[in-house]
């Protein structure tokens, strides 16, 4: 059995559900695919006695890795490196490479500037014989072993955190080695679009299935996919990944884990062309997610968030009888928009999203959920309607990945 | 002291960080604002063992509510139901009720049509005595009552558990009953724009501070804003934030929780103003944020998602002349997309980001993080310069929460 973690994110605020945390699973994540098991993410609150009996218990059950998220700021209700120092029996002490690189960043920061030494001589303080992991924003992280286990202490800001924990996992020695015995499984993701989670179950357990016994799998469901992960036997993947193929066809539209984002980001640059978005319910959301990864701007143009009936018509060009005959939420208006997109951007293809995200504005043979999505291209114009279920959130961010599926489909047929 | 609650979020794909729990922070919240103190929020695997000894542990502390998400799917690795058997020592048996809800639900889903009898039966599963919670989507949750504790079993899907929280809470007996025990603490929200924690835990100890010890506050930093709750005594809140007002002035923008978003809205549908948005690197993300909440059709019209340059010179007006001089990413640029946003969509105010997200794409002298915003509206054009400091979604989302802060000022200001 390879090496075992725990992941402790502390914070009132994120006990309090404030904020949603979001260190845990990345966290979880860059481990498990390390092959490194989590047991347990545990969210508390900037509770000293807790987190010192928490990181104590993990220690005392030889949990190989603790790492501990949040609480290294400056006010009095940062306690986690107090808390890390008493559960492994030490002092906590001002760290003079710590102290120095709290001061260099205070500095860099207007609104750090005035600081008080006390604030910043708080952030430098780590358990006596911890390593230092330098600050990406102002707060020192630490390193340190007892008892053969190795804790591991960043700060709450998640790219604080992403940024240390890189240079931690590559810098620190005592977590390189932790890393260096643990084995990954080989791991096979598969993607499926439209398809439900009982429908998915079904074929897994048909009389044609082949068996699954050599393997673990799991199944998660987002937006309108389903994530299905295999580990173990390379050759059982094969024969389940054999059927689920000849069972779901085009369904099933990644066997290496690739998102539908970086298909569509990979097919389009490939080729040369490019993408617009029109959008209504969605508000920008389909743009934003189009562009959260670097290297939209090979073939994103932009788009037309057309909230209101007028930007309709008078900037993407949907004509006035048109939505007088059909109103905005029709399969009509979705392609007028997407034409209209394509045409006043020049891309190669657009995409359109106009429906009723709700809670209100549902109609009598309009309900809420309602939308329709078009795309235009070179292969022409279509459109599909969709019923989504979910509140306002959910049922916009289906609807975005509805749209680029469609995208993935048109691409894949042209 | 008031009811106490853990939370138990169950799923290996949460375990593993394949997708990021939000139900954890959305229980927490709904619970704390109650008065109900969450001790813990605990996240595993679709483990039967650990759920069970999880929450057989909480009944045995004498844990008021314990609260569970996740797990009651279709698939063979959902185990919480029976889970929750095992600790509450009773039989897992098929509800006639929740088997009529599963029934109906799977028939109105195309894609759950070919649901087999087997997986129905194992959705409407739950503990002997438990008292059904109709599902929002396809699985029902119950709430079930042992030994003084109540526990809760809800479905994993974001949008199903907080539909189904809220009719529980509701119409459960139990629920409400240990609601009518929990008496929530007065709370105040402040929230401050643009000041450092540092900072302002200097001025809440500085000499001129009034005494806190009445009162327990906890900060939380999110975007370029400060969210300082305080509880306890009214009096003592007061003093303190008359205490920060005189401080910080403008910079503490709402005393009484409302967000920098509900702020806006509230405004421009107040004084019957619209807005408009010109986006480059947040693609759509300021778009998205604005029309979030329902009722955004009051007052936004829509925007340009301008990506490429030639879609700001084309679409916006940008000139190409001022690209060359200046590039795109420039305090000049950003008024030129406000200015353009605003003339052709026709509204009251425009608001506009262009910058680098990063992580590549800096230069001399324009470094990551970059971001220029820009404001127009009926008091003029202005623009902000921002150095964003984070990974590309952090420099994106900071922008958008820059940017609603301008037209913030703006709205204040004329």
């Amino acid at each position: 059995m390879g090496p075992r973690a725990v992941v402790l994110v502390t914070g009132d605020e994120v006990l309090r559900g404030r904020v949603s945390d979001r260190n845990g699973a990345h966290l979880a994540a860059w481990l498990d695919s390390r092959g490194i098991g989590v047991e347990v993410v545990t969210i508390m609150g900037d509770w000293r006695e807790g987190i010192r009996d928490a990181v104590a218990s993990a220690v005392g059950r030889g949990v190989d890795l603790v790492c501990l998220s949040g609480g290294l700021g400056p006010t009095h209700d940062d306690v986690t490196m107090e808390a890390v120092a008493l559960a492994a029996g030490r002092p906590l002490e001002v760290n003079p490479t710590a102290l120095a690189m709290v001061e260099a960043r205070s500095r860099g920061i207007s609104v750090g500037a005035a600081s008080a030494e006390g604030t910043r001589r708080k952030q430098a303080s780590l358990p006596s014989g911890a390593a230092v992991i330098p600050p990406a924003g102002t707060a020192p992280g630490c390193v340190l072993s007892v008892d053969g286990s190795v804790i591991v202490v960043l700060p709450g800001p998640p790219w604080e955190l992403r940024a240390m924990w890189d240079a931690a996992t590559t810098d620190e020695p005592a977590l390189i080695a932790l890393l260096a015995r643990a084995a990954p499984s080989p791991e096979r993701i598969l993607r499926v679009h439209a398809v439900g989670e009982s429908r998915l179950v079904e074929f897994l357990e048909s009389p044609g299935a082949p068996p699954t016994g050599a393997l673990t799998f799991g199944i998660c469901a987002k937006d309108a996919e389903l994530e299905l992960t295999l580990r173990g036997d390379p050759a059982a993947a094969d024969a389940l990944q054999g059927h689920l193929s000849a069972s779901l066809g085009k369904a099933l539209f990644s066997t290496d884990g690739t998102t539908v984002d970086a298909l569509i980001a990979t097919q389009l640059t490939r080729r040369g062309e490019t993408v617009a978005v029109a959008e209504s319910c969605t508000g920008g959301g389909l743009g934003a997610r189009m562009t959260a990864a670097m290297g939209a701007s090979d073939f994103m143009l932009g788009g037309v968030v057309a909230y209101a009936n007028d930007i309709k018509r008078d900037i993407l060009g949907v004509g006035q009888d048109l939505l007088d005959r059909h109103g905005a939420v029709s399969s009509e208006c979705a392609a007028a928009m997407a034409d209209g997109a394509r045409r006043l951007l020049g891309s190669t293809w657009a995409l359109s999203v106009t429906g009723i995200a709700g809670p209100g504005g549902g109609g009598p043979g309009k309900p809420v959920g309602l939308v329709h999505i078009g795309r235009s291209g070179p292969t022409g114009t279509v459109t599909q309607e969709h019923h989504f279920r979910g509140d306002r959130e959910e049922v916009r961010r289906r609807a975005v990945a509805a749209a680029l599926h469609l995208l993935r489909r048109g691409l894949a047929d042209a």
